[in-house]
């Protein structure tokens, strides 16, 4: 028993005290876990696109102050009463989509949307409604998607994580959280790519480079990344893609992406992928899919308010237009197999970490963020 | 061997010399079939929406003069050269979605879409680029979705008719030509609903109410049909509706039709399909679907220019949008099963034909589809 169990502790946060302005860190108090709740000590933090998304401002549904933070690994420092999916001392990944095993939607076997902890997620609590964050002064902070990783210790509840292979490195499971995991997943479970089958990707980020390399592990014969940023086409390459175009410099005079996607693939795509959020791309990556049997997935998160729209003949000639949340993975199931390609060397993760910081510096890795040559900066408590 | 075979035949046809106006009854000069080409002595057809469509004007794809016409059924009465799917005397069904079992569509498994005669069949000609019909006076008409039925004969493609067995009745073979075959593929096929699944069906017109017959043979538990024409309640319940939901009358103050459906089924729709071509209810009908699995099928051809459009919040969260033409159905291939279903009395048409008039009366039979009364007209020459 770890001589912090059942007290709060104070440690240090990066709290996001408002929208566009940088986050502050500072010490806070980080209550111990209730019933079915599992404090982690978090080891590593990775920044994601999501973090920049709520804290700019622009997510509608951005609550503050809050600690943000969604992709991290860390070590469990105690559990609350109930709690047996995890132990004292496991490694852990905290999982911002929940997999509770006993929901309608878990039980359906056709979603990883778990809905037991949806409602209080999204309103920044726990499942019993309060936070587990203070400020020294004991203002309430809110959480972020379940997790709330920027914190040398969290909350989460128990459906919420998922022990890890203790053999597993920390620094490269914490990308397991979100990125890799979603783009991985979206290319070998949403869409279960086969050998053969031609890709495309849109936005050549953690995510969408994942989807390559699910797309090349399964051997799909054309892994094309499209994104208008020349520095991804070396990373495009080395995770597995087989063309790069860049739309802004390699179309011909009239011709559309489409066009050009349509013709490199003769008649269209098995399968595209949208990475960047952007609605337009979500139409381009659509309307590349081959007539009959094109299917595309919509990953990026789109700005609030942005609808995305087609003709509905391009549905009616048989294109499908899906989506995928965390890459249809269910994060306590699934998880194993991912750290197993991993492994094997199946899944390359390590590669994505192109930066690395002390956690102070968390906001200078929101800088890094924006910087072509950065895929992920993970930071170290 | 026929006394015309090898001749061209003067017969009676409908001709659509421009939009907007009624159709001309007259005589007609029929071409003798060419290599790959079979004429048909039509029996029966039916007026369908579609026709209705493009004599309006507003199909973009519209030419004049032609023959509308694309449900029907007849006898065959000669074979160009190298015709082995049909052979004269054989009852058949005229195929606006070909099946040549040898292109890349075809052979994918994956779609009925097939490419063989597209391209011509687009541009109102058969596939050597000339068109079978002519006015006495020898100029050209159009053919019309590779069918042309409202003619006594008719030519088309070896690839574009099925031969069908001779104990079914050729006036209700007549509907599966396309308003039966699309909804109830589009159920059974495309969809492939299953025993307990909950659907939703938008529009009650002979497509819908197919699709209605499809969800009932498979035991779907509930099969709400939304019509904003009351006439359509008692057709909804006699082809298997468990609900009818009429949005102008049934809904509660500040309650949408969205919300209603998703009271009425715990969340959502397992499947739901659009049978209107209004953009607007095909925004509905996905957004009316589950969370994490819900389906929504396109069937309705919307109007040139319309645009579906909804958040992409809808697809990520697990909906998924889509389409069908010809309900999935290969012609060829599938025609037998659904004759089979009809036989045994699981897939009911005769119920469809509201109205019978002779072919002379085909401009009424344009006017009883305005009425909510009519599901089907059938013509009999």
């Amino acid at each position: 028993m770890s001589s912090t169990q059942g007290k709060a502790i104070q440690c240090k946060a990066a709290v996001a005290y408002e929208a566009k302005k940088p986050l502050v860190v500072q010490d806070v108090i980080v209550d111990a876990p209730k019933a079915h709740e599992v404090r982690i000590k978090i080891m590593n933090t990775a920044i994601c696109h999501t973090d920049a998304y709520t804290l700019s401002g622009v997510d509608p549904e951005g609550l503050f102050p809050c600690i943000l933070g969604h992709e991290g690994s860390g070590i469990v420092e105690s559990i609350g009463e109930g709690v047996t999916s995890v132990k004292v001392g496991d490694h852990v990944i905290p999982l911002y989509t929940a997999e509770c095993q006993k929901c309608k939607f878990c039980k359906s076997g056709k979603t990883n949307l778990c809905g037991a902890v949806r409602e209080t997620q999204g309103k920044g609590v726990m499942p019993d409604g309060t936070s587990r964050f203070h400020t020294l002064e004991g203002k309430d902070i809110f959480h972020f998607m379940g997790c709330s990783t920027f914190s040398e210790y969290t909350v989460v509840a128990d459906v919420s994580v998922v022990a890890i292979d203790k053999k597993v490195s920390l620094e490269p499971a914490s990308l397991l959280g979100c990125g890799v995991t979603t783009g991985f997943g979206a290319a070998v479970k949403a869409a279960n790519v086969q050998k053969g089958d031609t890709v495309a990707v849109f936005g050549a980020g953690t995510v969408g480079l994942s989807v390559v390399q699910g797309a090349r592990m399964r051997g799909c014969s054309k892994v094309i990344v499209v994104d208008i940023n020349d520095e991804k086409k070396q990373f495009s390459y080395d995770f597995g893609a087989t063309d790069f175009v860049n739309p802004m410099t390699d179309l011909k005079d009239g011709e559309t992406i489409v066009n050009k996607l349509i013709s490199m693939t003769d008649g269209g795509l098995d399968y595209t992928f949208d990475c960047t959020g952007n609605v337009h791309v979500m139409r381009n990556a659509l309307e590349a899919c081959h007539k009959g049997w094109g299917q595309s997935f919509i990953i990026g998160v789109a700005a609030a308010g942005q609808e995305i729209s087609t003709r509905p003949f391009q549905l009616v000639t048989g294109r499908v237009w899906r989506g995928t949340a965390f890459g249809d993975i269910k994060g306590r199931t699934d998880m194993p197999q991912l750290l197993d390609d991993y492994e094997k060397g199946l899944l390359k993760i390590d590669e994505f970490i192109t930066h690395r910081r002390q956690f102070d510096e968390i906001n200078d890795g929101f800088e890094d963020l924006h910087m072509g040559t950065c895929l992920r900066t993970v930071l170290k408590f």
